[in-house]
């Protein structure tokens, strides 16, 4: 394992790759593990819902995205007027929609889509709501203060959670403030702070992180650098972006599903993101 | 409401599009229905698991296809050795691997997948075993019998479920088998027989099926008649193809995650199957 605050992308994956190989999940002993065949996890404790919440945007060809291009066409080559069928050929930018990104996006060696153990797909969530800053500023960005802000009401941030910033953005998808492109082709949408994710790293365990922009990085970074992306999914972790709905559930106690196709090698791909409460 | 028996796809279509409309969803009375916003469903009774096992085949080039086809390929559009990031473009058939068929696959007008209310997400799963015939014989089906013999053990199927059938198919997916194609391009894989999902539409309360094979239907029907598809999905119900790793959960209990990408229009799309124990 690498020390806490290592924070070098090559140890980190190293590490978790060769975890993963052993059978081995984050929040899972070795020993549990080792008597689990593949595609099966224990949960820590049982897990009880009564109600579930869609966090999916639907997905459309013109769907805002990152880069600006269109990502994603539907094709109909079957069509049930003629042939009594309907059927569709996709093609599909990863990164569409509501969709998570695999460490491998933006690393030489992550986890693909495929490879992401499946003890990562229901976690429990940990919204941070920083919509009213949004409104004022769409470069803000959610700090190492908002995570013990939220944690001075709901306690420390639960053990493998995904950490979700709701900055209001999910509701704009109809506005060009959602991909938030200026004169100069430049994003003003909010995301996580470099030292957020390097203090989620290096003094808490959680899974992944998300956000209801188009990026996990402030969209002022969009010339290159994306730090965020390079330190998280650097580290072998996973992210969620263009999370909807997020007002409909609460800030602690849901469980977030993460239904991401199984796709071998993807970067990532579009996610069906349901919360369990 | 179309009267008990009738197999009219019309009539269950025009009825349950006008229910959708109105926020009803299956298992949820009207008056519950009405206070709940859209995207939010809430369960009969609270839904309690200790542990999440993978029913999703990686999806790959070359994955088997129905039809023989290639469905799916991969462009790597971005790659981190010369631009430090990694990004993927798929062309897809909305059906290939694990994946879930839509009302309107097989219907003029019936749901398409973002319409599917996420209450049809989580269902309980019937998982019934016909491995040992079908090894003898690829072209059985599942039949009004099967279910009986599972109803004499596990109790009657549970409302809102979604009925599997177990080939042993998920095994052969390395296997010519797994399609089944013969020498005259005919399919030969085990299915669903037309008296079962017309005893399932008619007499109990059933969302969905589920196949280990590649289609619904028995192989045998890939002529064009596709009975079971045309009745089911016909019906408004949705289906489930290719789902994997059915011994690693019991016949009853297990509840079923499905994670189809939200998509508009869409008659399906590759879908993480994940079962809660």
């Amino acid at each position: 394992m690498c020390p806490p605050g290592c924070f070098h992308s090559i140890c980190e994956n190293a590490t978790r790759r060769g975890l993963l190989k052993a059978g081995f999940t984050l929040g899972l002993g070795a020993a549990a593990a080792a008597a689990l065949p593949v595609g099966k996890a224990a949960l820590a404790a049982p897990t009880s819902f009564s109600e579930t919440v869609d966090l999916s945007h639907a997905l459309f060809e013109g769907f805002p995205t990152f880069s600006g291009e269109k990502w994603f066409t539907v094709e109909n080559i079957v069509n049930f007027a003629k042939d009594k069928v309907n059927l569709n050929r996709w093609t599909l930018v990863e990164h569409s929609g509501t969709h998570m990104d695999a460490p491998i996006h933006f690393s030489a060696d992550g986890m693909s889509a495929d490879m992401i153990p499946i003890s990562d797909l229901i976690v429990p969530a940990a919204v941070i709501n920083i919509s009213a800053r949004a409104a004022e500023n769409a470069d803000t960005a959610l700090t190492p203060d908002d995570i013990k802000a939220w944690e001075a009401r709901n306690g420390r941030l639960p053990d493998g959670c995904c950490v979700i910033m709701n900055s209001g953005w999910h509701k704009l998808v109809g506005d060009a403030k959602f991909a938030g492109r200026d004169a100069e082709g430049k994003n003003h949408t909010p995301g996580f702070h470099i030292e957020t994710v390097q203090m989620l790293i290096a003094e808490r365990n959680v899974k992944g992180i998300g956000v209801d922009t188009l990026s996990l990085d402030t969209g002022l970074n969009s010339g290159g650098a994306f730090p965020v992306h390079y330190e998280w999914l650097g580290s072998g972790r996973w992210g969620v972006e263009a999370v909807a709905n997020l007002d409909a559930i609460p800030e602690s106690g849901a469980q977030l599903f993460l239904g991401i196709p199984k796709v071998k090698g993807a970067t990532g791909g579009p996610t069906r993101v349901i919360a369990l409460l």
